[in-house]
């Protein structure tokens, strides 16, 4: 199996898949496809929109099964490994994961947008503004207080829903969001968010995109371009 | 199973699921809760969100069992009910699909903003009016043009994976802007929208919408409310 992403400090959505399969050590290879201006001629487009129509990574290859959307991929995945435990057994706890995600893919507009993901930066100023002047991203960021702190409470942790699963691998990049900008949290989401952090698949794509240093200005609405 | 759902003439998330249960014949009750201001007081938040924390429609319910958005609740469903297709069955077939979904949950924003379902509304000048000033919605057409022309033509049809199934639910509502908006397509996709509209879940579903008669001004950007 192949796993186009995009830039590792940027990329959100390729982050789901990757750690998910990383922490599993489920096979694949990495093609990463680094991001560009996304104009319909630019490299970017032409590899990625070669292989699926939305032009746009994650993108799980195997011979002629294409999956183009993480969620997509990951339900793809459980069904594939039905040894790992990539859901939670439990039906209704099942349920309760699947609409977390779905929330996600649809949902967080505010904090996503404004709050763009970018690992290697720190911009708490950034995130104490953002949080001042724009009660959505206040409102999501409270709607992810209520739902870790919930779910921590009815799984006992150490994961939203026990183990490691696709949830904690969909919300890692979310996490990654508010440690760059510093968004407060209670402790109990902080110690939630350490353990992601330290968890093996998301520690290894971070200690990647660490050392990517590849900075791409139309993704960095905040930072200036290091000098040459 | 209770299905909580909103206006049948609105709301096109709700309209997936429902049609999808009533075309396999899903047993389930349906919990109708009128589209209000959706303020916090509102009796709409209150009563929906009472069961889940984004305080949307659709939800399904049962016992302990709340999931609380169209694509978990479809594939809730595609687990609990194996016997009935509602996925395909080959597999790559399946991640395509699956695809599909997912990127109707994710996308087509500008449709979807621009072209508000409404059944029982023809505004054929205002689709013709938004495909002129808006790219962004002719570039969501093209791109459903292309999708469903080659679903078709890779299963054969008369449906996008051949039989009728979580897709084809799926892209319903949509097929039901098309038509209100009349937007332009080609004859065989026409004919494919005319098999969506035929096909029992979705007929049941907007034959309820038509006899709504349930004018809501807040989802009316181009109608008058009719006189009184
Ligand atoms: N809903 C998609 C979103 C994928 C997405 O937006 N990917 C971004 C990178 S993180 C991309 O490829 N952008 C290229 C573009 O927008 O043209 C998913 O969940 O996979
Ligand atoms: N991603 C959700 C979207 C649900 C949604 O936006 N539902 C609308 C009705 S179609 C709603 O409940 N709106 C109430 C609100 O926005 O407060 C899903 O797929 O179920």
């Amino acid at each position: 199996m192949q796993l186009y992403i995009g830039n590792k400090n940027y990329s959100s959505w390729s982050m789901r898949p990757w750690v998910l399969m990383t922490h599993f050590g489920l096979p694949f290879e990495e093609a990463l496809v680094r991001f560009d201006s996304f104009d319909p001629g630019s490299r970017f487009k032409t590899v990625v929109g070669a292989l699926a129509p939305t032009g746009k990574v994650p993108l799980l290859v195997e011979g002629d099964l294409i999956v183009w959307d993480s969620l997509a991929i990951a339900e793809t995945l459980a069904e594939r490994f039905p040894q790992h435990p990539l859901w939670p057994a439990d039906p209704a706890a099942r349920a309760r994961a699947r609409s977390l995600c779905a929330e996600m893919h649809s949902g967080f507009g505010a904090l996503r947008n404004a709050c763009p993901m970018n690992i290697e930066a720190s911009l708490p100023e950034v995130g104490a503004q953002v949080l001042r002047e724009q009660p959505a991203v206040a409102a999501d960021l409270a709607r992810l207080q209520t739902m870790w702190t919930e779910a921590l409470a009815a799984s006992g942790g150490p994961f939203l829903f026990g183990d490691f699963g696709i949830v904690d691998a969909y919300y890692a990049p979310v996490v990654a969001r508010l440690r760059s900008y510093a968004l407060p949290v209670s402790p109990a989401v902080q110690a939630y968010m350490d353990r992601i952090w330290a968890s093996p698949g998301v520690a290894a794509w971070v200690a990647q995109a660490l050392v990517e240093r590849d900075f791409l200005g139309f993704e960095e609405p905040y930072r200036r371009a290091p000098a040459a």
